[in-house]
């Protein structure tokens, strides 16, 4: 039904592995690398070159890789010196930008757009519509939640950019904000539509405008009085300790 | 101008009604079924196959359905199994996922995300930019504006998700966010940049980080002095009631 | 790399300035003028029909003006009645709509919606995700961070609407709400995540839901002591004012 070969674009520097789909009307630019059994959507641009292309007329592209087993959905942009690991997996039109490191098994949902030069590591999982600026670097197993924005600039405009560091199995919820160079622990729970100016250690419970910490996230309990985080013992969907 | 035919696949499977026009490189694919006098515009994709398609050979797509009189904007994303009503219009690069149940009148605004297995009712509005997530309930005349979330998790990550309740004729300014299994009345006003975190009656008008409720929305005039609400006896463009 | 002419569709009735490059599968339709030297990028739309099209056969697209030295990234999408100045700028998946007037050395980032009906100054950058309503008027070098949203229906639905004023040199930050018909002056700075439900003047330093003003901006220092606003004697890049 899909992959009918109409359109696309292959450069004939790209390495493209075993058992590769690619969607109609996709582009794949200079070096990229496609790990086998990967599939790329309609309508994608992988390798898209930086804005030096546009300039420079000696410019060539920088390496870019995607793993074994990617499924990347239609629309997505992903440029030039794009590093991804294996098991990748997005939902529609993604940005990622140059500069980018990414892991083993990471998700990143519809529409959401990473700045680039930032770094995320195995098992994390991006939901729809966030917005990862310039400079963050996510431990393993980070769950962000739609609309939440990550930031850089603390006066700005400025040339100093400094991005937030969010700790392993820590989650943000939906529309939330933080604010540049924060460090968050591991195992931390941020709630929906926060602003988190200061650090915060690890297994904080953390809500509101400015963010505080509410409790330790050992005592959030279920309605059946249940203890739900730290999330790693009750929750095993897409994880490396699934049965 | 438009609908030059270039690039245009049809699948043989798919049931296209009388004076429909769909534009340069939209693709349908299996089983999709469009109503007479509907627009397709560009770039779109009607009746992408899930996630399944990509592991079982077996696949084969579920019935999708657009109504009559549709006006689907550019670079659209319709999964298969969406039922939609008539004179649906939309905006730019939606997305709709399977599972979702949309009754006639409908609008969605460019780059909303309809996560799928939901319901929507009739005359519902969704501005620009939306998140309804899996297991949303929307009522009838219910208007959403931008960057508005909708969620289902009460303890992320996990497998119980309970979407929210919205009632008919009910409002949600913009930004704010609905937690999840929440239930809200009729004719309800949600105010801008508003956590919603427990079910509010109908007529609330309802504002805040926890969202409280300031007033029957009765109580709120114009700056004539005029009650704007229930919103029904002086708004008409495109209702049924419309002279 | 790029732009080797596959199914790039021009109008007979677009003027097509010198050195102008086209990406692959973008249209450029009837009544488009792009200046010299401007770059398109794929799959870009240039002079979206209005929704009158659909139905006037008489229909005829308005003039669209792209300036010289553009660089519009792909997948955008620029309606009719478009007038733009010289060496703007995007990201990707751009959405302007008719009746929008921006000046010269504007930016506008990855999924920003511009509603159209709408006046933007000359240096404004947009950041990724902002979503500016019809109506708003916003000056010179006006900075706008990513998923702040301007609004201008007071009591909505309704026929009345009133976008805001945003003075030069003022910066929203990100996660912001300006609410409709609200005055801002010139050299303010709103913090993140804020909800401005009343006007402000010139140098006001704002924050918060409802935002209030926390103090002038000639008062905020950086953690050196130093004075960082306003912010035109400590930042130059891409200003008129660049050594």
């Amino acid at each position: 039904m899909k992959f009918t070969g109409e359109n696309v674009q292959i450069s004939r520097n790209a390495k493209v592995g075993k058992n590769v789909r690619i969607g109609d009307h996709s582009v794949i630019y200079d070096n990229v690398e496609i790990g086998d059994d990967s599939i790329i959507g309609n309508h994608c641009i992988i390798g898209e070159p930086t804005s030096d292309y546009y300039s420079n007329t000696e410019y060539s592209n920088s390496k870019t890789i995607v793993g074994t087993n990617a499924l990347i959905r239609s629309h997505a942009i992903i440029y030039s010196d794009v590093h991804i690991g294996d098991n990748f997996e997005t939902g529609h039109r993604i940005t990622i930008r140059e500069g980018s490191r990414i892991g083993n098994k990471c998700k990143i949902g519809t529409n959401s757009d990473l700045q680039g030069h930032l770094t995320i590591g195995n098992h994390c999982q991006l939901h729809s519509s966030v917005h990862i600026c310039q400079h963050s670097m996510l431990g393993n197993y980070v769950f962000i939640y739609p609309y939440v924005v990550l930031t850089n600039d603390k006066y700005p405009p400025s040339e100093k950019v400094l991005g937030p560091t969010i700790g392993d199995f820590t989650q943000i919820g939906v529309h939330t904000v933080i604010m540049p160079a924060i460090n968050i622990g591991n195992n931390c729970l941020i709630g929906a539509n926060s602003c988190v100016t200061r650090d915060f250690e690890s297994l904080s419970f953390i809500v509101g405008n400015p963010a505080k910490r509410v409790s330790s996230v050992e005592e959030i309990k279920s309605d059946e009085g249940e203890a739900m985080y730290p999330w790693k013992s009750r929750f095993s969907r897409d994880m490396p300790w699934e049965a």
